[in-house]
């Protein structure tokens, strides 16, 4: 059969993956001259019409038969171990022979290097520098990320981790290119715009016209490869002060005129390849969007966002839930009072005693709940948010909801790093955590999300950098004095 | 010394290679968090204010002291050497704790791999995703480069091999951008291309200005972080037929009405960058205009070249010169006839006898000589090319000098590959070698360098993977009837 001839593989799903295997095959092993580019498209069409269940076979294929071939690099192993280490006295004679010698050991190492490749390198590189290949290896990845979430299969792993690798190569900043969108841009393009942004969707063209237009930036990280679809875009408002709501970011038009803009708020920065999960373009983008608005518009000082906390509400009735647990066992335990360490060592009102007192007064009527930590959930965790509908629940939740927020951001963490994802990406940028406002994002996603509330990240061009390291080496997270204060306070 | 300070180097050499090692150890040992960016323009601005034997010294301590760490090498490669090789059935298996086993022998293969990168590696990753760095890499190539040419280093020949590997890497074409060069870009883009053409120097403004016009194309490859620099340029004019002469192609305007265009000819192409040689980025560039002028101009069906033989007289000239002295030492010879076959084993008229008394006959009042080839010689090695002024000369020599080319372009190899580096250029990118064109180029250079000979190469679209694969892997050569019948003639 023919590797070049195209088949119907949705009627046949076995003959497709073993053509597409085929293909694979030929991708690899066809010398660099052979009639590579239509190899290469008959195995990328072929993999799109493969099942997820073949994607997955033909993946396992690839990881384990395309791999580093061991039998060699064994043998060059031990060829390279007979070798002398070069001194240093050797390195800078300038004797013939020893030069030789020394370009004898720098070739096995060179070749070293190389047996350590794996043979699926050869099909990463062909894509790379094939049109649409690079698209294609993302879309590669993001089937092979989403696969590691069903199973923990190693070859597999080390497949990701090295495409992954390879694409952080090839899209160093240096590769990308940073292009302003605007409303002069091709529809093509502002149509993924709309599609990809994931923090406060675009529902309309007007709305889309509106972040375009005068007041507003939009910068987008474009791959030459990939041309069209910008791999990373964030959304800029000109403003006089940093914006205590997503409504007034969104909607004023314009917001602040901008001539009397100081201030430059980040408020929404979209990924567009979940293949690309993992490799940080954004801080990248950022850096760059600082530099680029601060030559246009040197009266601009502050750099801000307004960000979203997507794990707050999760995180937080995580902890009421485990509270409420440790809080039965304890009622059932009561008799035998002795024993009753065991449990409550974990044991913690999360709330403050007048924080509790408010709450379970002013729920009467609404829910009802052992404790003022029951209260909260229940109200919390009603699925039509029942408690943004009333003002005096709202009032006495907010506090307990700011303090407990601000613990949140600045000191639960996963393996030294913010809990949140959002934080922790900021975080790594070098940003600090600056306000907390509250109901800055009443739309359901945002209630669901964060009970409403919005964080200001602010990057102090001056701060940067010692930021960002003393946040990845360390796990500090810098914050205002007013994020302190909600945290020192005796919970 | 605080590596950030900025120091004139120029009136202190010594202190200013201490200070530019010191910034280089910087560069490479801080964590990546750090004020990189200011250490490593302090590192490429010291760099440069450095004389070449300070560079050459720097260099060296590069390539010696931020080597391969060999020691952990060696101990990572006994580690290794200590796991068994995971079997397929392993691979395939779904049970936890092997799968465990598994993932920790790819970790060890990958921590190998990258231990046998050398700490050089991070210096180049990071002037790579620094504003200026991959020119500035350019550059540090460049001379590595000058440097190997004067003296073999094998510590500075495996640095130059890495940094090629990594520039490799990162100028891959899906990193490139298309553009084509217009009257409308920027005159600092289009001082480029006056500057680094290298093909048919270009004399003026209106010189260039006619380049870029009607019936003609320019094309570069841009990288996003070298901008207003194209990496290399082509220049296409537009034709009825495959131009015999640069003259037509230059100085005729425009060349013919663009709607009856039907040959693109590809009549220079200039790489701007010394530090990239040996990374043919001229292959794609034509593969993609070549796509690009079928796309607009369906027309046009004949991608032609007009091309210099750059080392066509030299390689005459050594020829005949090198068979007059065997013809000399023969002549000393002759009283001792037995003993001739030691020299006139290697000897050859290299002229046909109908040629050599043409020759002979007309040259008289000219020059002298013993023979044909040494009146040959006489002619083409007089400074002021004297014979290209008279008809009668250029009548004698055009049959041998065209003869002779076909030969030198066809069967004249180096390692299995042409002699003429422009020639292995377009056989290795998939052209076959078409036709000679006599006086093409009468310019001084064009004289000097082939006689004014020109060749046309032609690539056929449906024949250049194949030409290319030919070429590469057996050094066939292809070429039209016309050039084979001159080397089919017994010589």
């Amino acid at each position: 059969m023919s590797p070049s001839k195209n088949l119907d593989s949705s009627s046949n799903p076995e003959r497709g993956l073993k053509f597409v295997q085929e293909t694979l095959h030929s991708a690899i092993t066809m010398s660099k001259t052979d009639i590579i580019d239509e190899v290469l498209n008959d195995f990328s069409q072929g993999y799109f019409n493969l099942s997820h269940e073949n994607r997955r076979e033909l993946l396992l294929v690839l990881a384990r038969e395309y791999d580093v071939s061991r039998v060699q690099l064994r043998e060059l192993i031990q060829q390279y171990l007979s070798l002398d280490i070069p001194s240093s006295e050797k390195a800078q004679s300038s004797d013939h022979d020893v030069q030789g010698l020394l370009s004898a050991f720098y070739r096995t190492e060179r070749n070293l290097r190389h047996a350590l490749q794996p043979k699926y390198e050869i099909l990463f590189e062909r894509l790379n520098t094939h049109p649409g290949g690079l698209k294609f290896l993302t879309i590669l990845r993001d089937d092979l990320l989403s696969m590691l979430q069903e199973e923990n299969s190693a070859p597999l792993r080390a497949l990701d981790s090295y495409l992954k690798e390879k694409l952080v190569t090839w899209l160093s900043p240096a590769a990308l290119e940073l292009h302003q969108i605007t409303w002069d841009d091709p529809a093509s393009l502002l149509e993924k715009i709309v599609a990809y942004e994931a923090v406060h969707p675009i529902s309309n063209l007007i709305d889309l016209k509106r972040r375009l237009g005068v007041g507003r930036r939009c910068f987008g990280y474009l791959h030459p490869a990939i041309p069209g679809e910008p791999l990373i875009f964030i959304e800029v408002a000109l403003l006089k002060d940093i914006a205590q709501t997503i409504q007034e970011v969104l909607w004023d038009n314009p917001p602040t005129p901008e001539s009397q803009a100081t201030c430059a708020l980040f408020y929404s920065i979209s990924s567009t390849q979940p293949g690309l999960a993992g490799i940080n373009l954004g801080k990248f983008l950022i850096k760059r969007v600082v530099d680029l608005v601060k030559r246009d518009m040197p009266h601009v000082s502050t750099f801000a966002t307004l960000s979203p906390i997507p794990g707050y509400m999760q995180w937080l009735l995580a902890k009421l839930a485990s509270q409420r647990k440790l809080a039965d066992a304890d009622t059932v335990d009561e008799p035998h009072s002795s024993e009753r360490t065991s449990s409550s060592t974990f044991r913690e009102n999360i709330l403050q005693p007048e924080e509790e007192t408010e709450i379970l007064e002013s729920s009467r009527g609404h829910t009802s709940g052992g404790n003022g930590m029951d209260v909260m959930w229940n109200l919390l965790s009603s699925t039509n948010y029942e408690w943004t509908s009333f003002p005096k629940l709202m009032s006495v939740l907010q506090r307990p909801l700011l303090r407990l927020c601000a613990r949140y951001l600045l000191q639960e963490k996963k393996r030294g790093k913010a809990l949140d994802a959002v934080a922790n990406f900021h975080l790594q940028n070098g940003a600090m955590v600056e306000r907390l406002n509250w109901m800055a994002d009443r739309s359901d996603k945002g209630i669901c999300q964060s009970g409403g509330i919005m964080v200001n990240y602010v990057y102090r061009l001056d701060k940067i950098e010692e930021n960002a390291q003393s946040y990845l080496s360390e796990g500090r997270i810098q914050a205002s004095c007013d994020l302190q204060r909600y945290v020192e306070k005796k919970q």
